[in-house]
Formats: structure tokens, sequence, C-alpha cells
């Protein structure tokens, strides 16, 4: 008989938990019993899973007795507070917060990448950044051909990312303006509206934001690549769920498109769109969970560079199915 | 007494064509007659300047007679079939379109750029792409400084680059997904609400866009650089009027951010707005003239490197703007 799992989220009724539960669902993820965990603000709600009703029940230190896997997609601050707990009561967790994704005891995870790295766990694996996770899936397969040593990127951020509250904003404020009213704001500082925003998570002293480092940072740690460097600016789009990157990729080695686009065709969990007039949009990735890589050209302003374009869902690759995935690593 | 002059406008009915009609009404350019041109679609409209009713004219051979300045705002084939004509009958012709941009005859000029290479002109004087006169406007002052030697960048360009239609193609879109209706494409490839698309122009063999390559083209020319490199993604996002741009910048000599700050604070054109979560957006610059340069930080990928973000009105210094400070710079 299969062996099969109890399983918890953490954070169940956010955009990424409600993701996790369809995924699981999708991938068949071997459960015996699934406990979805939220806020007192949650509590009473019911979700579905596999044609049943599961009620939601409080994040406390009891809720983890049992539970085998329990991701964790609420916050930097409920990972700090719980992963440990869950630990103790005998689960691995896999946290989508950025909460450990800097500490060395962690494993940070991408399976198609480095998916040996799942074993070093001390009880925490941390899922990374969307957008790191989503441009990584691009480029790692071309570092493998040519060796990677800098990027400078842009990001083009769909709302999702900033949970289910911003997809919210978005639509409110186009309706608004639709009927000549002002735009409310609530998660984001600027309207997000017919507009975009060069402003994720927290400003650093060096001018960056945090968002903008985590390419650099969980790069180097997901690639083994001390040295790398990841210069990134990252934007807020009024897209609502799949996020697209543009990147100018400076290598070791000369490169050639014709390299460049068999790696990619062969790369796990990447579909190369790259055309005349053929190349990914995010409205087109929402709800896929490969990413789409495109608009490959020989960089025009590198010796030994590559420009090119990625999209993926937010949701997906960007946090829950790599979540997953890094659970099925271990099972 | 004030010299006056007779100023036709090709393309008038247009997005660009409104926007001069404007510009020159607002920055009082001495006109003794406004004629107004455009195509046989638009006879017999009538529009306002400085409180008169002007009809619209057809386009014809017989157009330029008398006329001292002549703004090309139609398309690149309506502006190689008429320019000529129009410098025949006496005009000076500033043109909007690509199509003379490349010429060594013919002046590509950003007023607090080149100013001086507006006089080396043969009759037609060419007003730079919206994306790179924008971007410049935040570079030249940095270059001046610095030294540059190439630029890596995105863009994040607003619907009124493609004229009229594509702004009712964004509004009816939202309007119709707002409905739970089909979004109708007319104007751009891939639906535009809630969407980002990476193509701008058409492709070239490289696999770079037609667009993307007029950064490094017209930025050799603009700054006066024959081994400036720019790597560009031009990406379309729903956004109405002004574009944006993250900008990577390599330069030969170190760089401050100190020397940075006070350069652009003086230069001409520019706003500085670059402080902790103080940063332009593009719906903050719709309607104004100058440029907007924020999120200024050493690049962490390049030595001698700065990273910026620089917002512009697509439709004023991206285009009217720019043209009328042109035909200023000869009266």
């Amino acid at each position: 008989m299969r062996k099969t799992f109890h399983v918890a989220i953490v954070g169940a009724t956010g955009a990424v938990g409600l993701e996790i539960i369809r995924v699981l669902e999708r991938r068949r993820f071997p459960i015996s019993k699934l406990s979805l965990l939220a806020s007192s603000r949650s509590l009473g709600r019911s979700l579905q899973f596999e044609n049943q009703n599961i009620t939601v029940q409080e994040l406390n230190q009891e809720a983890f007795s049992g539970v085998d896997f329990a991701f964790f997609s609420a916050n930097g601050g409920i990972s700090r507070q719980y992963a440990d707990i869950a630990v103790q009561a005998g689960a691995i967790v896999i946290d989508n917060s950025s909460a450990f994704r800097a500490d060395p005891a962690v494993p940070l995870v991408v399976p198609e990448i480095n998916s040996a790295d799942v074993q070093k766990h001390h009880g925490i694996i941390a899922n990374p950044n969307c957008t790191a996770a989503i441009t990584l899936m691009g480029l790692y397969p071309l570092h493998c051909a040519f060796g990677v040593r800098r990027i400078f990127a842009s990001s083009y951020q769909a709302v999702s990312g900033s949970g289910a509250q911003a997809i919210q904003e978005l639509a409110q404020q186009v309706r608004s303006i639709g009927k000549g009213e002002e735009a409310e704001k609530r998660i984001y500082p600027r309207q997000i509206a017919f507009n975009v925003i060069p402003h994720v998570d927290s400003f650093l002293d060096s001018g960056y934001t945090k968002e903008e480092m985590k390419m650099q940072d969980e790069g180097r740690r997901i690639m083994h690549l001390p040295h790398f460097r990841a210069s990134l600016t990252c934007v807020r789009v009024p897209v609502y769920r799949a996020h697209s990157v543009a990147v100018s990729a400076e290598f070791e080695k000369p490169v050639s498109l014709d390299i460049a686009r068999s790696v990619l065709s062969k790369a796990p969990g990447i579909r190369l769109l790259d055309d005349v007039a053929l190349y990914p949009v995010p409205l087109d990735v929402e709800g896929k969970d490969t990413c789409e890589v495109g608009r490959l050209r020989l960089d025009c302003a590198l010796d030994n560079g590559l420009a090119f374009w990625v999209c993926g869902d937010q949701l997906l690759k960007g946090a829950a199915l790599n979540a997953v995935q890094i659970a099925e690593l271990l099972i």
C-alpha cells in the first residue's frame, strides 16, 4: 500500500494557501488527513478538498500533532513563531515566507535546479521568492551551458504576489475608475490600476528593495554560485497572477542561440516559446505549471550575453507548485 | 514686433497631433496661422486653438504653401511622402516618425542634450523615439558626470505610444472584461488589459524589435557617442500615457550617488524624486513636461554602475513637447 501523509497548511485561506490545496489535489499528493490552519479571522470557514468540506482550524501550538508535512504560507512572522513548533511535533516544514531563506541550515530549493539540497534539511526547507524562482527556471539551463556571471533584470510582478486583498484592490480600483470615482488605496502605496509601481517589499539602505536583492541572494544559494551578481528593478504591474521578467545575462563562455534554444527546449518545467512574434505573456501562463521563455537574443550590450523574457504563474511555480514539488522530493 | 509663423500639423487629429496643438498654445508659440492637416477620414472635423475653431484640411501637395514650420505626427510613410514637399515649399519639417532618424543629413535632437545639432539641418529635423528621449533625459546628466559606456534597460510603455485607437482599446477591453465579455483585439496582438506584451514595433533578424534598437541607435547620435551600447526589452503595459524605464548604466569613471543626485537635481527638464519610498510612477507624470527620475542606487552587478528609474509623459517629452522645443530653438 502506498504510504499516505498528514498534511497541514498554515495560512490556508490566503492566495497561496488556496493554491496549495488545488496543487495537492491535482498532483494526487498521498494525503491521509489535511489540516487547514489559519488565524482566528478565518475560523469556521470551510474549504473543499477532494469533494470533502474541511473546516479551517485555529493555528496554535497544538495544531501540528501528528502532522508529517506543514506548508507555511502566511507570513514571515508566523513562520518564525510556529515553524520550530511544527518541527518539534515531528513535521517537515516547507516555508513560503522569506523567514529562513538566508539561513545556511535551511535548504532553499527549486526542485528542477538543486533537488539534492533538500536532503540536508533539519526540519525546515525554504521555498524561494517567486520572482527569483521564475527567473532561475529560465536562467539555470543557460547557466549549465554557458556559466552565468551576472544578470540585469526588471520584473513585471502581478498583484497576486501581495495576496488576495491586492487582487481585490486592483479589481476594485478598475471598477471605481470606470464609474468616475476615486480609486481607493489600501495595500499599495500608489494606485495600481493603469499604473506601475517600482516598489516591491521594503527599502534597504543601498536603495535596492529587499525583493530586488532576493534574486542575487537566493540565486547564489540555489545555483551554488557564491559570486553570482544580479541587479534588479522589481515593479508591480496591473496583472492578476503571473510574473514576467526581462533579463540580460552575462556568461563565462561564448553563447550560441542554437545551444540556448536546445537546452531550454529540454529543460524540465520550461516551455520555450521563441519565434518571430511568438513569445510568452503573463495572461497566457496563468494557471500553468510550466514557466515560459521567449524573446531569446544575443545581448547587444554584452560580449558573452543573452537577453530573454520569462513568464511564470506567481502562485504556482512562484509559490504553491514549488512547495508541493519540494514535499514530493521527500516521499 | 515679435515675428510670428505659419505652422502646420500633419496628423493633427492623432494622439500626438492633438497634443502638439495644446503644447503650442500653452507655450505661446508665436503663430500667425495654424493649418491642421490630416487624411480624408478627418476632413470637416474642427479643433480648438486659442479659442478659435480651426477646420481640418486635407493633406496634399499644396497644403504647405506659406508654411514656416511643419510638425509631422502621422507615420513614417506619410513623412517620407510629404516631408520633402514641405521643405521645397519653404517649411522646416520637425518629424515625429522614425523615417529620418538614422539619416546623417537630418539632425536628431533632444534640446536639453544636443541643441546645437539643430543648426545643421537641411530642412528636416527628427524628433527621437519616445522611450529613447525619456531615458536619455535621465541618462545624459549622468553621462556628463561619469561617461556612459552601456546600459541595460526595460521599458514599461503606455498605450498612447500606439495612438488614440490603442488608448480606446485598453479602455474598451477593461469595460468588456468587467462585464464578463471577451476583450476585443484590434491594435495589439494580445490583450493589453491586465497583461503586459514584450513586443513594441516589428521584429529584426537579431531578435530585438526595432523599438528596442532605437535606444542604442538614437542614443549614439543624440549623445555623440558612437560606441554607446544599449540592450533593451520594450514592453507595452496597461498604462494610458506615460512611459517608465528601469535602467542599469555602466560608466567609465567611478560613480558617486551624491554627484549623481546633484547633477540630476540641476538638469533641465528633470525632476529628481529620490528618497526612501519616494519615486516616480507613470500616473503622476501624465500631463507633465518634466521627466521624473528616482530609485537611484549604486548598481550591485556593475563596478562603475548606477541603476535608476525614469518616467516621462509619452505624448509630451516623448513626442509633442520635444518637437515644439525643437521649433523654439529655431526662432
